[in-house]
């Protein structure tokens, strides 16, 4: 029975949904992935989306199911609450809360709370994904890079969350490119390569002059009219743009030289090594759908001595 | 006959369409104002629209008219071109083109290009107001703050423009208002206030550490989950962080000490007046809607001796 089921784990996102069935050793004996996230399961009923796959992989009656990310959110399946920073990562499997009035031991791992007045800020799935990345991570102060809809870039002290800051990056990129007059300067652009000068350009004058971000907006559309410039560079210009702010924001807040890793999966994946690149950082890249997994795995082991 | 009606001059914008029934000492005989910008007219016809604009007014047949603004845009009626900078503002009124095929003298005064590749801008309608402010402005080198929807700040030297630069505030405002995860957060609020504390402490955290906006703007949603931050203070901490950001990026290209002066009308005008006095800038205020005008007036007296 050494390479039995011993558990199920789940990142349960806001549109995302992804489990992966464990065995005793480890190793992933199935995995599902799905649309039925937060948004969807909060109408269709979080105990029937986990139901449906869990049968779907044959997952043995009553086997231990553990949950990071918005499931655990106010309008989710169990609020979970957050842990407050500073906050020892290894303190977060103990904080997870089991949802009641099922058979199965059912836990989801709490987000993190930065309840600073003047920085108040939050995250929800993340936690996890640095638990999983910390063993990679080595100890002494260093800041991660988590890219996304909502950038998060983490002050990590050894293994403890200092603090942290989100960035609208890529929801603003979105209401940007489909709800402004920018609208008009990329349309019929393809993806953003990170291989892209214009956008390799526009994250270093970014990094260099936020306050110009923008100005440096609207010069998109000024030279689409002024001077011809395409589509997929308008919108290379206008990603680097977001991008270059972010960085030059986080940067702000640690020590000059402060180590910086990239926990990342996927095209967003390149896209940031090239940020980064452009502003003259050197990353470590761990990829954060093996993080999250790691993570899910050490909240596992903590509970269930699994 | 010395106080009979002596030209029409019109402020054509992208959303609204203003006009002046002009007498020979210079008094506004009537005035219009509607929708009908550039936006309406070219699909509803911009002669049609002047037209009955100049019957509702009784204007005289073929009295000479002067038009500035987005009318003289490639998708508005005749394409007015613009003046490259530096461009001396007194230069602008001889730069009209006249709109063929009627028998009125009818011309659209061009805007200001700025075709450095670094930072390409452009403006229409804001290069006559400047010509009607600037013998308010006084000589000297300064730096006029013209707020709206696409905000433009213009460096002057004299009655030259040396250069401008164009934020997006008032349309990212608009975007992140009804597009991104902020909308829940300001969910009811009215209208900003530049009384609110909320709304002057944005201006200066942004004014002081403009690379942090797209992280303060984040903050806000984390401070009504942590915090009960009310729907009033989150529209005007949004509001807050995106002026202070433009301000922060303007006075970042001239040399400190230059003197600042606001053109502005309206609900606007306080919150820009408040916003530059909590980031510590004095102003000198000058209302745009009589700038216009002037800038109009200026224009037509150099065409036509009027």
């Amino acid at each position: 029975m050494t390479t039995g089921p011993a558990y199920v784990s789940i990142d349960w996102g806001t549109s995302s949904f992804r489990l992966w069935l464990i065995g005793r050793d480890g190793a992933v004996l199935a995995e599902r992935r799905s649309g039925e996230g937060m948004t969807v399961a909060a109408r269709t009923g979080f105990a029937e989306v986990l139901e449906s796959h869990l049968a779907a992989v044959s997952a043995p009656e009553g086997l231990p199911v553990l949950i990071c990310g918005m499931a655990g959110a106010k309008q989710g399946w169990v609020e979970a609450g957050y842990l407050d920073t500073p906050a020892a990562l290894a303190a977060i499997p103990a904080a997870a809360v089991r949802v009641p009035g099922v058979a199965a031991d059912i836990r989801i791992l709490p987000g993190l709370a930065q309840r600073d007045p003047a920085a108040p800020d939050v995250m929800r799935g993340e936690e996890t994904q640095l638990l999983g990345a910390a063993a990679g991570l080595g100890s002494g102060d260093r800041l991660v890079c988590m890219p996304g809809t909502h950038s998060k870039w983490v002050r990590l002290s050894g293994g403890t969350v200092a603090g942290f800051s989100t960035f609208m990056t890529g929801e603003l990129f979105e209401a940007i490119s489909a709800h402004t007059i920018l609208s008009h300067s990329i349309a019929g652009a393809g993806t953003v390569s990170g291989e892209s000068a214009a956008f390799r350009t526009a994250v270093a004058e970014s990094v260099a002059a936020p306050a110009l971000a923008t100005n440096r907006l609207f010069s998109v559309r000024a030279g689409g009219l002024l001077a011809g410039l395409s589509p997929d560079d308008a919108r290379a210009r206008l990603s680097g743009t977001l991008i270059g702010v972010e960085i030059a924001g986080a940067l702000s807040l640690v020590a000059e030289g402060t180590p910086v890793a990239l926990v990342v999966s996927g095209g967003l994946g390149a896209l940031y090594r090239a940020a980064l690149a452009a502003a003259d950082i050197a990353t470590t890249v761990i990829d954060a759908d093996a993080a999250v997994r790691a993570g899910l795995a050490a909240g596992a082991k903590a509970l269930w001595s699994l």
